[in-house]
């Protein structure tokens, strides 16, 4: 990670063609981020043959990607939806390089505890997630018939993101891409590019961190916290 | 699909080791399958080296994946849960096998509409996922930290299943899995294979299907429908 003066930023994408609505995205981000005064290093998964299948732990090209994802202090994930989730090639990024040890129960010799959920071997960066989407916008709403945002990218957002300590920004996410035009396209760029130009200073999810002020034994909240609710929101700090 | 008196399952598999306790949970599910009167096919992924990155659509590969998926009347998807997912072996399976026109998308003469979300090229069949997972029972549950078993496999449940018209039953979730000995790994065998018992008669998740009744033009739900809900129980159906 850089000091205030010198922020890197490791950008990982997943889309099958070099000609594609996500290509001009990625563009336009880095292109943005650099002109602020980062450093950027692109993964292109698809283009560097990333083989996202685990059969066992480790390898080179584990260990490259892990170099790459610790250097660091923003992590951007961008990827095309497809079934409400990364496609293959990110996901098993994900399976392959967020090792236990590496990503997550990474010890804690103060406390004993392995440390994840709000704390892990990536603490201290923050991620977001760039994503497009073929559904209208309503579709991915709260009341859509997709569901909300934040739940449809709840295991990325907190069960991988937080999990391994990182800060999680709201995705930014991109819908209704089908037959966008070269205007959209610019557009679209452009908006991106907006977002990132405060990534830096953007208040992250306040998800809880996995302490006993929060959760019991069992690793559920306890009954005062977010008296009644369930799902995602539950796992957020409230004003008392 | 098969007639009364013959049912077909097909069961794809998703776990690197042959050893493992997934093998021994998939054997106890397909041997009471079959002496339940079933025909059972086993895909399993990892050693018949399917390849899960989707490059472009189609290859032979997919077109026999999708052949031995109609056949079938039960579809069970077994995994490890890796990242509050499924494997990317078995994400790719999805992501390359479930194309549009075959799964979802399909043109309706009758109404001028694509099939999906409860209609769909999968309709008449039922979906079940068996999925391991580390955590503690408590973590993965209404309010534990990684969220309610349906919160974290909305998009394969709803956003796969249903989406693709298939009638998708509640996981069968196996937690706890590190260190289970020999004698475990039989209780949990006989777990599962009771659950198998009944398959075919299961009440699936009611989720709602996309039609005008219950969803508008940007397909959020109308203000009448499961009003002031949000989340995965908003898609529900409920008595009146």
């Amino acid at each position: 990670m850089g000091d205030d003066a010198h922020k890197h930023a490791h950008w990982v994408y997943a889309h099958p063609r070099a000609e594609s609505l996500n290509a001009a995205l990625r563009d336009a981000g880095v292109e943005r981020l650099r002109r602020d005064g980062w450093s950027v290093d692109v993964a292109d998964l698809y283009a560097e043959r990333f083989d996202p299948v685990l059969v066992e732990e480790g390898g080179a090209d584990v260990r490259d990607a892990q170099r790459r994802l610790v250097a660091a202090d923003l992590v951007v994930l961008q990827f095309p939806l497809w079934w409400y989730g990364p496609p293959a090639m990110l996901k098993g990024w994900i399976d392959r390089v967020f090792e236990r040890g590496f990503a997550y129960d990474v010890p804690d010799p103060a406390t004993g505890r392995n440390r994840k959920y709000g704390d892990g071997g990536l603490a201290g960066r923050r991620a977001l997630a760039v994503v497009t989407a073929g559904d209208r916008p309503g579709s991915i709403s709260p009341r859509g018939i997709s569901g909300d945002v934040e739940d449809v990218f709840w295991p990325l957002l907190h069960g991988t993101f937080w999990y391994t300590g990182m800060q999680t920004l709201v995705p930014h996410l991109v819908t209704d891409v089908h037959g966008v035009d070269a205007d959209g396209v610019r557009r679209l760029g452009e908006e991106l590019a907006e977002r990132l130009g405060t990534v830096g200073a953007e208040e992250p999810i306040p998800y809880l961190p996995m302490t006993d002020e929060y959760y019991d034994h069992s690793i559920a909240l306890h009954p005062h916290v977010s008296p009644g609710l369930t799902g995602g929101a539950a796992h957020r700090l409230r004003q008392a």
